[in-house]
């Protein structure tokens, strides 16, 4: 095999004095890909570039991964098909590249009807299998998907029911959960039914129906004090009086410059 | 050096039918860890184990992940200390491992003083750079650090005022921003000043000063109908209106079950 001709490594130069390495641009063999990368630094170096990062395609890339770590790399994030990595190259100025995301983002939807009837659900899998707990839909958000989209996704999914989003009656913040151990940021809508009949999922929900609030509030499972009985006062307190217990109301931004489509969440539509 | 003596690796059974993995039983040669890990996948298979979870540390163990990836497993999640990776095993039922965070959390701070002025700052560096932009202290939230804690940091990191968190204004949702193109969490919050001398952060802030409302809210950056126009609008919504343009905000819960502290953002505090 020949050996790689390239000198040092191209890349994108971004707003913060930083490079983006060209993936395609990789040596494959480590050997080739660990002189080149030390030339490339050495240059960089030069040049007064600040962050660099580095995405290793996987899994033809995955040998690179030791000789990275080996030039001072750090692992910053990963996916199924790469591995990014970091290097903050200035010696006497503090690293101000941003971390990896450290947010998970979930929903849940209160459905109710004009008969004052809840959607709820049963899960079949996990730490609530089998203890007859009923709860609202609820899931975690996708990367790029809307808070709103997730929710009647989440709802439809587990229940069939197709559902209009009012607005978000709360956020609850929890912290080290899941493997990550990381942060759960969980937002709670309130929504009406566009559809009732119900077909619930075959793999992950064990049943689903309509229930009377008052029955789904009167359930023993609510712990006074908890999180879940928290959110439930919330939402009836909006209930019961929509001035008092306001929503935050969603409002889609037009694309800005470099920047993706926004929603802002808050209180009452402002005049744009 | 002797070959590896365990047979299959240790590991700790999670509530959902998987097995978290216990890195400190790693064989630390890629060709022991490629046999045992072989013979592992195996058992998990006859057991009927659906995910199983598997870290490696860094820099010492990124030899293996060449051989994990052979094996079938996909990268799930990195940071500096240690790469992880997923894999699901029942063949004929569809993947429920939960995906790796995706969203990134921000926080700015609206901080308004008794006189109306609102506490601004230029950036040093980035795409506002050298364009005049004043803007309110803003951030990322770090790994399981609070909103609120997050909000009163980065004020006091880059004007070093002390303030008090009052509540959360509104929150916007962006996507396909920085490094990672996943989704953008900005919570908006408004506080009040404790201290009022500025001595800005030296890395980060070209200046910081208190600014008459209504002079910040004439600047010429705001472009009619955009996120950040519409983000001052509901700002004063709430100054103007408290009760109308209400504020979400957080209740502490205690520490429940195996779950962590949460923070409830909502309308009205609940009567708990």
């Amino acid at each position: 095999e020949a050996s790689w001709g390239m000198a040092v490594l191209r890349g994108k130069r971004d707003p913060y004095g930083g490079i983006l390495v060209d993936s395609s641009s990789l040596p494959p063999a480590p050997s080739d890909f660990g002189r080149v990368l030390a030339a490339s630094l050495s240059q960089w170096h030069t040049e007064g570039i600040r962050g660099v990062w580095l995405s290793l395609p996987l899994p033809s890339n995955a040998s690179l991964l030791e000789v990275a770590v080996k030039h001072g790399f750090k692992a910053h994030h990963a996916t199924p098909r790469h591995i990014t990595l970091s290097a903050w190259l200035p010696e006497n100025q503090p690293n101000t590249l941003p971390g990896p995301a450290c947010h998970y983002a979930g929903v849940g939807v209160a459905v109710v009807d004009a008969e004052d009837r809840i959607l709820v659900v049963q899960e079949l899998n996990g730490p609530l299998k089998g203890r007859g707990y009923w709860k609202v839909p609820t899931g975690m958000v996708e990367a790029n998907e809307g808070l709103s989209e997730a929710a009647r996704r989440e709802v439809r999914e587990e229940t069939g029911v197709e559902c209009e989003i009012q607005g978000m009656v709360c956020l609850r913040e929890t912290h080290s959960l899941h493997v990550q151990r990381l942060t759960d940021l969980f937002f709670l809508f309130k929504a009406r039914p566009l559809t009732t009949d119900l077909t619930p999922q075959d793999s992950e929900i064990l049943q689903a129906k309509w229930m009377p609030l008052q029955e789904y509030l009167s359930l023993p499972q609510w712990r006074p004090g908890s999180a879940p009985s928290h959110l439930n006062t919330l939402m009836v307190n909006h209930l019961e009086d929509p001035q008092k217990g306001g929503l935050f109301l969603p409002v889609a931004l037009p694309r800005g410059g470099n920047r993706g489509d926004a929603v802002v969440y808050g209180r009452g539509r402002a005049k744009l």
